[in-house]
């Protein structure tokens, strides 16, 4: 079992952006650059909802990147955040064999 | 998502003593007091096969406790500690929406 993915896992504000991310149109506003479903939600909305500073946030970011459950993606100056589904999938298996 | 048995989870020897105790038989060596299966593992087997002292794993067994994934059931003087198994399976179910 991994533990870094539940210590990813275990904190509210991660689980909200997880969540978040399940559904991007129905928690952020459209985006110029980077459309919401095919490239993800920029750090700067993500910051934003959580209403925390942008390196708070990048803090919480990176975290879960690091445990492979989402995936940034460089555009311009910004980092646009998507789920990865695969890894997320990979990680409920080994979680229903608590 | 309830973050406390997430947190519960994201550690190595809690997960182990979770582990263990699914297959209480293997993992520990008969009781005198109180059956393995039935009434679960005596705490002071539990920190001996975690190579701990009694209260260190006092606490991680009183982490999995608050969190609902074990039950203790005091025999003379000693808890035995046994998983819950519908809570861990509501756990399961949770874990599955991520």
């Amino acid at each position: 079992m991994p533990v870094d993915v539940l210590k990813a896992l275990a904190n509210d504000r991660r689980l909200h952006i997880l969540d978040w991310l399940k559904d991007p149109t129905r928690h952020f506003p459209p985006q110029v650059d980077g459309d919401l479903e095919q490239d993800g939600v920029c750090a700067l909305f993500i910051a934003e909802k959580l209403g925390m500073s942008q390196p708070s946030a990048g803090e919480h970011l990176k975290v879960l990147s690091q445990a492979g459950l989402i995936q940034g993606r460089r555009i311009k100056q910004w980092v646009f955040y998507r789920r990865d589904e695969r890894r997320i999938a990979e990680v409920r298996g080994l979680l229903a064999e608590l």
